[in-house]
């Protein structure tokens, strides 16, 4: 073909990648890994296709203040007028929600499930910013209480130690969206017409980590300009309607041990509200907390404390950009410093997050459902467990390598090759049209433990044999060899000559005795 | 949001599936064994993203006889006549091609490789045949010896036994595209204005086995009329070369034991050809073949017969319909008897095929990069499998239920469900409103083994205990209860007392004794 075609260049789209098989096997290892807590929690797996209809997944994307962008679609099979729009998922919440509502009778409830896969975001690309990545979410349906809640704090915290990362070294944040949303009906903000002012505001608020308070403040009033010059539009809020907002989380010192900090509420928030008095999305949100702040105080009645602050504490700073929440939103985070791009160390920061939709489901359904769940960012996790040196694989070795000397008796290397598949050892034939050195330095490349050698010589003894050749001895006397006889000695010590028939022995007790 | 916004369908698109947590676990159980034979035959894994540059991907699917369809294709971000096409990949092939273009430098030489992943085709979805389904492929580039399409036909063979197909149930066929190609060359149809009616004649002989010789003939030549009614249009071929393309497997007996019938090439062919001569892509198929049937020869020299015409044979009848192939083709059948929709018994048929295609990579690189590969469909040799028994899961059991008897003592509750869940044990808190007949059902609805149960009376005993209901037992002996006592007494035997500080002990000891 590449004689009637233009030569195309090999490239992927921008925020598209490709994975080896060192990234693909670490990500494996902690799927599996998280995959096991969920189970011992009693979820089960569930998945939907990648596709799904773009209403079904409705717009609730974060930084995405255009209509119809965020996601990628396209129309059903026609293309014209008529015909459907489809859209890749752009997360896995909002096709569960059309899954429970289509198989709602069918399914138990409550239904705790988990799914793992990827998701796509029509968004431009950056550095670790990929426009196809995997998510890995666990979700309850049908269950209102803040215990289910809780549950979901004290899985997560138990997939980031079963990860290897112990505790001190990540926290889960908890907080209630309520009581933003309560303070925003207070201050004037309530009602559809104020939809995108409040959707501004929040995310605004959960800028917080990165552009601190003075910041926040900016977006929530007229605008701000970042560094790069520029500016995004503010909520345009009055400075009371600000204080208000800020004054829902800026005076806390975050101690969750104690009874959840009404009274700093009522103290700092309370004057703020035009009203004077709380309405009730606030009272309801800070009773949510403190339910999910004594079952996580349950569990450690013992001299063991399961779930500390150091573990999983309140933080009232915490929202969420995502529109659907309507109560507790989750947010993990690793506190280990990482080295980033320019060698300097950071707060790694959030690996996932989730909270209670309980509109979501409801969006299908006569009635609403209640839901609550937690997404964690594969890649990013993965990103962190590999800087932390959590994901390493050291076991991990190649194939052995039965090498090509006589190009007429491949078929007798094949046999060699068959014989160690059959006894179930991982085994190739070289197939390319190198010579020795090219076949040993394929074998090298592959980290082959061992390559097999008959050329005329072994093949004329008298019973046949092969020549063994250990990779790993050679490579670890060769480090140390110091003259040219030792050089050769080394040789001779990683070179083993084994009768033809006794191959399949030779080869497994060889990778015994060095495993 | 139920409120607000109209009530959408729970619907899917059509040809989009959901996946239960049944169906989930059995392509994981067989996608785990044969990547267990991939990588004892030295195949490494490797991904590419769901979606490629639509030009990169090519139009090679069969059955699309319009430019543009068979694929989901949307404009990359812009979404104006100067951004780029992007497409959903339609198979594993293509990108795999375009991976190693991109990374041909830095892989080993040849490259043996696998994947698993999501492929989709924009076509009208019927009965099992789905828009999303999954594929599972090796391939190895960079060899263009024969010994490279052995050695996939083999691994193929050992793939499908150690999935529980017994010998004499599946059977890989083996042909070469040159064959027909030469033949093709030799009556006349050479050359880029002849390629439409290459392509057509090449997808007729591909229906065989659907159509019979009869349907191929006519579609070789003015067209035919399907059961429907529905017309479709041939390729237009002359009777001379309608014989001569059929006379390419019409007369074998597919004795691949004895040396491969060139003889009867010469016999039936030969006559056929106008220039009498067989062309030298003729000659250059038959030799490849020769030396496959030589190379699966070689490994049983041995008493036992690894590759015997009952595991792998030639039959020049397979043609694939991919028109990228270039030499030679394979097809995986189960002649194992299922029943259909009608409770009929047919044969399964294909589950999987591959081929040579020595262009492919070349579409990016000045050269020709030669390449061959299998590719498994894991949904359908899933149905195949299941249909056959070989994926049953009879260890599956729920999570250890502990029900809610007083809301107001939840945090005991949960205390209980995490010593459980530290000891490793797959355990729930009930986490809805029903009362205990309503836990009990949705703990036999979850496939629990055991309900731990504590109500005022089991706490108020000094010191507390709980009830352990073991499901099992409860379901078996009430089973054979003759009457009301004895169902009485089958309620006695499956419930236990414990202090509720042995709780673990308890549950640990009873899920040992019945697993």
């Amino acid at each position: 073909m590449a004689s009637n075609e233009k030569t195309l260049k090999a490239r992927s789209p921008r925020g598209f990648a490709d994975r080896s098989a060192a990234d693909i096997r670490a990500t494996e290892k902690m799927v599996a890994t998280i995959r096991r807590v969920y189970e011992r929690y009693g979820f089960e797996p569930v998945e939907t296709p990648l596709v799904e209809y773009t209403e079904a997944l409705g717009k609730f994307l974060p930084d995405q203040d255009r209509p119809n962008e965020g996601v990628f679609s396209f129309r059903d099979e026609g293309d014209d007028e008529n015909s459907d729009w489809l859209s890749l998922r752009y997360d896995l919440t909002a096709p569960l929600a059309r899954y429970v509502a289509a198989n709602y009778d069918k399914l138990p409830k409550p239904y705790r499930s988990y799914r793992v896969g990827w998701v796509f975001r029509n968004e431009k690309p950056g550095p670790g910013r990929f426009r196809q990545f995997l998510q890995f979410d666990a979700d309850t349906v049908g269950a209102a209480s803040p215990a289910a809640d809780a549950e979901m704090c004290m899985m997560m915290a138990d997939v980031i130690e079963e990860l290897g990362i112990p505790r001190g070294q990540y926290v889960i944040k908890v907080n209630s969206r309520k009581v933003l949303d309560g303070v925003m009906e207070a201050i004037g903000l309530a009602g559809d017409g104020n939809a995108g002012r409040r959707l501004t505001a929040l995310r605004a608020i959960d800028k917080l980590d990165r552009i601190g308070i003075d910041g926040v403040r900016e977006l929530l009033g007229r605008g701000r300009k970042d560094e790069s010059g520029d500016f995004t539009k503010g909520a345009e809020l009055t400075t009371a309607q600000v204080d208000a907002l800020t004054g829902t989380f800026s005076p806390f010192t975050h101690d969750w041990q104690k009874p959840f900090a009404i009274k700093t509420y009522e103290k700092y928030l309370l004057p703020l509200i035009p009203s004077g008095v709380f309405p009730k999305p606030v009272e309801d949100g800070l009773d949510d907390l403190e339910a999910i702040r004594g079952l996580l105080r349950a569990p450690q009645q013992d001299s063991h404390p399961i779930y500390g602050p150091d573990r999983i504490r309140i933080d009232p700073s915490v929202v969420r950009g995502l529109e659907y929440y309507t109560g507790a939103v989750f947010e993990a985070e690793l506190l280990a410093e990482i080295a980033n791009e320019k060698g300097q160390p950071v707060v790694f920061g959030s690996v996932g997050g989730g909270g209670r939709y309980d509109g979501l489901v409801g969006r299908f359904m006569k009635d609403n459902v209640p839901a609550t769940g937690f997404s964690i960012g594969v890649s990013r996790l993965q990103a962190a467990l590999s800087a932390l040196g959590k994901l390493e694989d050291k076991g991990a070795t190649g194939p052995v390598v039965v090498t090509v000397m006589d190009e007429s008796r491949i078929g007798d290397y094949q046999k060699m090759v068959a014989d160690l598949r059959k006894a179930g050892i991982s085994a190739e034939l070289y197939l390319g049209k190198g010579k020795f050195g090219a076949q040993m330095k394929y074998a090298d490349r592959r980290g082959a433990p061992l390559v097999v050698i008959q050329g005329e010589n072994e093949h004329n003894q008298i019973p046949p044999v092969v020549q063994i050749k250990d990779m790993r001895v050679g490579k670890a006397l060769s480090a140390v060899a110091e003259d040219r006889q030792a050089w050769t000695d080394s040789r001779s010590l990683s070179q083993q000559e084994w009768p033809v028939d006794r191959l399949v022995e030779a080869v497994s007790s060889l990778l015994g005795r060095a495993s």
